[in-house]
């Protein structure tokens, strides 16, 4: 997949970086690609649901974060994009010290890019995969609202 | 629809209260009915994306939220509930100051319940239809890791 | 709602008379308005899955075919429609004499159209939600293999 | 993956012939093997929408009974399979001389199994992605109406 912005890693950055809510559940950046996308982030209590599992919406979120940024890396220097709709399969309790997220573009297109995502539970070295994500992104150029 | 638990209500709010992340991102209760579960939040920059809009990870929490406990209010005192999935479709920026969503059971089933949920951005008392999501919900008894 | 293209009915006719697949399940019209899209046909032994029911295929056939016809009501008159995605819940076995499939436009936009449908089971004049559907549809102009 | 049934193939394909819907729509099968089930299908003007290619509907009927069929292939000889929901994403037009199922179990569980199929469009010797689905599908034990 080749990105129409040369500078798409340091554009994604800096869109990921205005994506306050990342910081606010310490999701971080750990690799940026044409057409990809990879974040972890740390349990913490304040991100639980009731059974003591991280909360399902915290897992969505990883998982539309990484599906939106990995369309963006395929995208013109002054498009933006925005998440059309997104599933989440919920394979297994989300049950992990640490968590990292997989973003992955399936198809790129003019106006809409498909995207898959995969949430993996990290507990004592090992993983499991505890939901997957498929989601439709939109390429929205010339729009002063939805941009950068 | 009749909940299996007479003490529904008192029953939900306990379960709502042990989601730490509902605390976290500011998401309040407005409302619990058999069947039906509403709740609402104030939007802040801590929770938005890269164009100033509600992060889309919130609007699927806040929308999974409250289909994961109207499922709840419609299940035995033993039995807790999972998301088994769910799909989002954002039909407009959420571009609010403050958010309310509203989740409904379609179908009860022993083992599985189907919701559906609206989000809907509050901007100068005006309010419109952001997202919508159906969720499928599995209701789990005897188990030690998923009750209350 | 308001079509773009007055003569909606013909036109939104006149495609879905294109789609042989719909003769040769034998789903047929019973209403079109302005971003609404109505179906019914008789259930055969042809169409069925292992035990019995309507096959799920076909269900999800007459709710995608609603939802991208409802959608064409609303476009303008050179413009085509393609499904982008969608969703079906299968709330209850598709155990019926005919069934009748209702689709939605629930947010029309210049590009992308969300549309929902229900499927409905009939067995003695009684009718049943079976199943439900979230779309995604584009609106496509200018592309010769996708118009009328 | 280990098939709760060691005659899993037989009784699939049992099964899978008593779907008269995939006969009516001349789909047949190519593999079955432990959590993998793949059909294949000729284009057939019957078959098509309004712009010829292949029906969306028959896209997520291949792509639906795969999935189903993969599941079967994993449970007890006494239970039966449902779909409890799928979405599909169609990622390009269905334009094909054939087409192309093949489904995987991603995650099987004692009540509740997830998987994903995809469906490639042939054309002279070259083959092409054209849609995915992810489906939850649900193990059914001692309903007389859903075995076999």
């Amino acid at each position: 997949m080749t990105p129409a912005n040369p500078d798409f890693e340091t554009r994604t950055r800096d869109s990921f970086a205005r994506q306050t809510f990342m910081e606010t559940i310490g999701i971080c950046i750990t690799r940026v690609a044409p057409g990809m996308f990879d974040t972890q982030m740390d349990f913490a209590h304040a991100y639980q649901q009731q059974h003591g599992f991280l909360h399902g919406g915290v897992v969505s979120t990883g998982l539309d974060s990484v599906c939106g940024f990995c369309a963006l890396t395929l995208v013109a220097a002054d498009a933006g994009v925005l998440t059309v709709e997104n599933k989440t399969s919920f394979l297994a309790p989300a049950n992990g010290q640490s968590f990292r997220f997989e973003g992955r573009v399936i198809k790129p297109g003019r106006t809409l890019i498909f995207c898959q995502a995969k949430a993996f539970a990290i507990m004592a070295d090992a993983e499991k995969l505890c939901a997957t994500m498929t989601s439709t992104v939109m390429c929205v150029e010339g729009r002063e609202d939805v941009k950068g």
